[in-house]
């Protein structure tokens, strides 16, 4: 892993990517806020979790990665490595843990990373923040922030797991047909019409697109 | 709209992102690859779909989008807006039928964009990939990406929608409390245990961290 940052800053490195290029925080805080629209105190541990991951599997497998929430953390695992959810390699499984897992994608075998209630006694802002124990608008956001940093991995715990095998590999959708209904295409295994039409459409009103391209 | 590309290049643009930085086809290949390991077709006309999407919604609004499948599709929102998995600003619904959706958060109306399977007959490489009518080894990729620029918006529809109130606003997980089984957070919701200790989890064997920290 590299000491010197991506810019060549020689502050303290906070995360690599998978390739190795290295962020301090606040260089980290930047691509946050590119990407996420903001400095959310979830992804900033999100980058140093991932950075204890990566550190803890071989670099020898190809790897797939499991998050355990569906807040802020699945998009440290975007930013830092090529899983996403696009291309399924990154799974959410929103069980509501703050925790990843990297694993071989073939063998199941990976290192998860998770953050410790116990370690956050000494850390009240993470704390307060962690466990909601204030209203958000009573957090110092300032002070919150540099308890992230200070603390570092020292609020993480990682242990080895294995993958249940139902969860490797990437579930194909499989053949695809026109709908009757809609005129889109569906996979064929969701029966004679799809999903949407089928009572699952997240939209109300009409669906026949009588009113398509009208302004 | 710009007219110049982010790199100053005077190809046409293929898409915009959300404040405006255009990209040509080939510098949104770049971007793709980098975020999502490789120039998956769907991906390269996804970038097509957000670019419409948003050339179809008001400016003044805050938008949030719905995609309707977890495959590729989701990279494009998340590469050309701040609307992101990790953030809540973008929901995937798995229908798997191939559209997005941009829309006003708190009022739900919105442009819906979809590919148009009877706009497929002139682009036979298009047809062949997105019906997997002839496997994928046999399918002929540099083809298959010339036909998805030649398209462009060609194959592709619009129209209104209005998005259900029950996937507007963000679900909330709400108060948390340390689970007595594996000492991790999770919302008090979930009952007694969190959920991956009550049969949830994704991993087999011991769960109970014995092997803490051992390589």
């Amino acid at each position: 892993m590299n000491r010197l940052s991506a810019t060549g800053s020689d502050a303290e490195i906070w995360c690599h990517t998978h390739s190795g290029t290295a962020y301090d925080f606040e260089e980290y805080l930047d691509i946050v806020r590119e990407f996420h629209g903001h400095a959310a105190p979830g992804l900033l541990i999100g980058g140093k979790m991932v950075d204890v991951a990566l550190s803890r599997i071989s670099r020898e497998i190809l790897f797939d990665v499991i998050c355990e929430t569906d807040s802020c953390l699945p998009d440290a695992v975007q930013l830092l490595t090529l899983c996403t959810i696009g291309n399924g390699w990154l799974k959410v499984v929103p069980l509501q843990r703050f925790a990843i897992t990297f694993y071989d994608k073939y063998e199941g075998e990976g290192a998860r990373v998770y953050l410790d209630p116990l370690r956050l006694d000494a850390w009240p802002e993470i704390k307060n923040w962690f466990f909601q124990l204030i209203p958000k608008a009573d957090q110092d956001s300032d002070r919150l922030k540099e308890q992230i940093r200070a603390a570092g991995d020292g609020i993480l715990e990682h242990h080895r797991v294995r993958v249940d095998p139902e969860y490797l590999g990437r579930k194909k959708s499989g053949r695809k047909t026109t709908c009757p209904v809609c005129g889109e295409a569906y996979p064929v295994a969701q029966g004679k019409i799809c999903r949407a039409c089928d009572g699952g459409s997240p939209y109300i009103g009409t669906t026949d697109k009588k009113d398509k391209n009208m302004e």
